[in-house]
């Protein structure tokens, strides 16, 4: 079985754990690893990590690879997609490419930021997913509500399907109902919630695309034909610049209103496998485990009669008395604090602190970069500092600035500098000044992570100041 | 007029923005100075700066005269005492200093940590309290009651004196109550806080002393000689070896329960003056301003659908939500989030924090030293990375490490440099190797403040790892 997995989250309702440039699905909330990790990690019983894909925005594209580089994930397994265009698009595009190589191929698609807490439960509803699969359907799981949400998406269980054991026609999709609707729901115990994860002959979705979604189907060809290799070590797929136009042109529309409330290949297989989408703060209380007084606390905490709260802390310490049903949420450059109940408005604070021109609600304060990430430490009227980490293997680009100088002191392991025409090989505490407008370029040729303390000086001390002549990356 | 302020408190109910080296009068809560800077400033219509004293710990003694430079107070009118040995000792010692000078002096003793609303009615108060003072009354001021307060001591008030209008005997000096009897006090309008501001002649309370304190009073001679100027710039007042064994030795006692509570002369004159002792965070919400939902915001904060908050942030982004009747305060290495109505319990917090041996309860990320302060930055498994200011004119002790190198660049201002038999004399973006064992010392010999950015390496990267070979401070 072939395994896709969505990464396209944009994760502002775990602000300030979660950043647009650094969504839900990258971060750590629950369990050993990150949101990702853990998807691809409960997949390998059923999926090999060779038949493992993932599509996501090209901005994620390196660090979503760096992430799943300890399973051996392929890099080319990797589609970057140049904006977000919804599910029906991305799963158009994995399907052809899938059935390109294997005519055969049973496809499962699911979401990277959701939880599974049983996941032996799991993949024997998986196996009883690609054997309906292998039967032309397209597998939808369905997930037996526990409370009344309002937040979700229902399937209607249908008839049940000759000669399979507790499988069911799909009535009807159902919108996010009001809480009465959903009470009566999940008292009926015939709607089920739809929670993104289907199973499908990667040829089967195809015909139904081109039945139901003829406008995204004729397309997918022609995209295939786009795809190329990125530059750099780490090459994933993606669109070349025709690639690009055409994907940005195709409907922004989810695979349920594109194919699933349309076709008449869709059932429903009951999946009561454990499943949170962990959606805001608060849904950590369903997958999370919790001390005495129902509290779950994360990092360097110290609580004292607090009830019911969710704090989660990183390295500063954090004390926290007397609370109830409260969120705290600590970060190097930003701080959340929040009525337990009121997750759910994050994205607005999120949108407030956007309008502000806040760069918090974008960026961490270690900003990813493809050869590794900056953090800024500390800055004065004409001068920065910054905390520098290169990857062993990676160089920034060959660039120079117009209005500062800089000053490198190498803090752990080694550095080939390139200023001019000269080369420099640094190793721990030594360092190299580099004077306004000289050719630079800073690489890590070592084994080990390179970190360097970068001290900036002048009148305007700024990310754009960068002329950049020659980049491993495609940003020159 | 003479002005005493005591400023011995440890701060503990302000954790994190006060800490044991840094505590509550040294802080900034409510209007345009630090507590100590406010605390001065409202006494100079009645108390000229050169006839201000004050007395605290040493470890405050040089930041506390930093603080009151700008009013030009005169760092030899500060007395640092060796240990803390509650106000009786303190008192005693400071009205003995002023009587030798002056005899006639008449003295008024002001906590530094307190707040005062209403100025111009508090210096009407201190004009009444300074004519009663000169007639050999030991004045207290008594704060009429808001509110059944059950952390405070209370006057009884007695017979009005003959003469005096709204000038009380007071016949009972009255222990915290509990709050029905606070409740009492609070109807019968005859009960007043004991605020802790006292005037009187120094003679008279030294005649006092002797009286009902004889222990503390005898030796008060023998420790004004034992008085001296400290080593550095700013020379304050101590005491030699001997007079700091003989003031440890002093009962621990207060001035209320040394003399107050035992005096027939002492008096009560009612003072509404907008009072507040500012005991802990809730106590802001008595003396700072509010926004129309009722929260108290400081700092970089984004708040939405909050009520009845304080909200105390620095630099970081603070977003809070739906957050009624908390506390949040945020600080570069410590973040306390704490229910409003457990705002007392913050001592106790800071106790565990104590006993777990997390440094965050004592010191700040930015640690005072004579010659300015320092900040971990970094650090790695064998590199540190400090920012180091140091003042004008001041510079860090002639030293060596055993164990690790440092690597310094100058990022605003000019140093000089000693290391070993060389001199160097170093600008913004230039920068200096110190190797293990070499004996050097860093000073700012210009008028701006020098910041330098220090990296460490070695395998051990400790405090205690100096050796001193001279010192400004007396430290070596």
């Amino acid at each position: 079985m072939y395994g896709v997995i969505l990464a396209g989250g944009s994760g502002t309702r775990f602000w300030p754990v979660s950043r647009e440039q650094s969504p839900k699905q990258l971060q750590k909330f629950v369990g050993s690893g990150t949101m990702i990790q853990n998807t691809a990690q409960r997949l390998l019983p059923l999926v090999p990590i060779e038949k493992m894909y993932v599509g996501t925005h090209h901005q994620q594209a390196l660090e979503t690879i760096r992430q799943l580089n300890p399973l051996k994930f392929s890099p080319d397994h990797l589609l970057a997609e140049p904006c977000s265009r919804n599910t029906a698009a991305a799963i158009g595009l994995m399907a052809r490419m899938i059935a390109d190589k294997d005519a055969d191929a049973v496809m499962a698609v699911f979401p990277a930021d959701h939880v599974v807490t049983n996941s032996e439960s799991f993949i024997k509803v998986l196996q009883k997913a690609k054997s309906l699969a292998q039967k032309d359907f397209l597998v939808t799981l369905g997930i037996p509500p526990t409370r009344p949400e309002t937040g979700f998406g229902y399937l209607k269980q249908g008839a049940e399907i000759n000669g399979f054991q507790d499988t069911y026609h799909v009535e009807q999709f159902v919108e996010k109902p009001d809480v009465s609707t959903a009470q009566k729901y999940l008292e009926l115990g015939t709607y089920f919630w739809n929670c993104g994860v289907f199973v499908w002959k990667a040829t089967t979705l195809l015909e139904e695309l081109q039945k139901h979604a003829p406008d995204i189907h004729s397309q997918l060809s022609t995209l295939t034909g786009c795809l190329q290799s990125s530059k750099g070590k780490l090459a994933y797929l993606e669109l070349d610049e025709n690639g690009c136009e055409i994907f940005s042109s195709l409907p922004n529309i989810s695979i349920d209103y594109a194919v699933m409330e349309k076709s008449s290949k869709v059932i429903l297989v009951p999946a009561d496998i454990g499943w949170s989408d962990v959606g805001a703060w608060n849904a950590l209380d369903d997958v999370s485990e919790k001390d005495s007084t129902g509290n779950i606390l994360t990092g360097n905490v110290l609580a004292r009669d607090c009830n019911n709260s969710i704090i989660h802390g990183q390295n500063r310490l954090v004390a926290v008395l007397g609370l109830n049903d409260t969120v705290v949420v600590d970060t190097p450059d930003a701080l959340l604090v929040c009525a337990k109940d009121k997750s759910q408005d994050v994205k607005k604070l999120v949108e407030s602190i956007n309008e502000k021109g806040h760069s918090e609600g974008k960026l961490h304060a270690t900003v990813k970069k493809p050869w590794g990430s900056y953090t800024i430490l500390d800055s004065g009227p004409d001068f920065l500092l910054k905390r520098i980490e290169v990857l062993s293997g990676e160089a920034l680009s060959l660039q120079s600035h117009q209005h500062r100088s800089e000053h490198w002191t190498v803090a752990s392991g080694s550095a080939k500098v390139d200023r001019n025409e000269e080369t420099f090989h640094l190793k721990v505490n030594e360092s190299i000044t580099i004077p306004k407008n000289a050719k630079h370029r800073l690489a890590n040729t070592g084994s080990e992570l390179l970190i360097i303390f970068e001290l900036q000086f002048g009148n305007l001390l700024d990310e754009n100041d960068i002329m950049r002549y020659e980049d491993h990356y495609g940003r020159a």
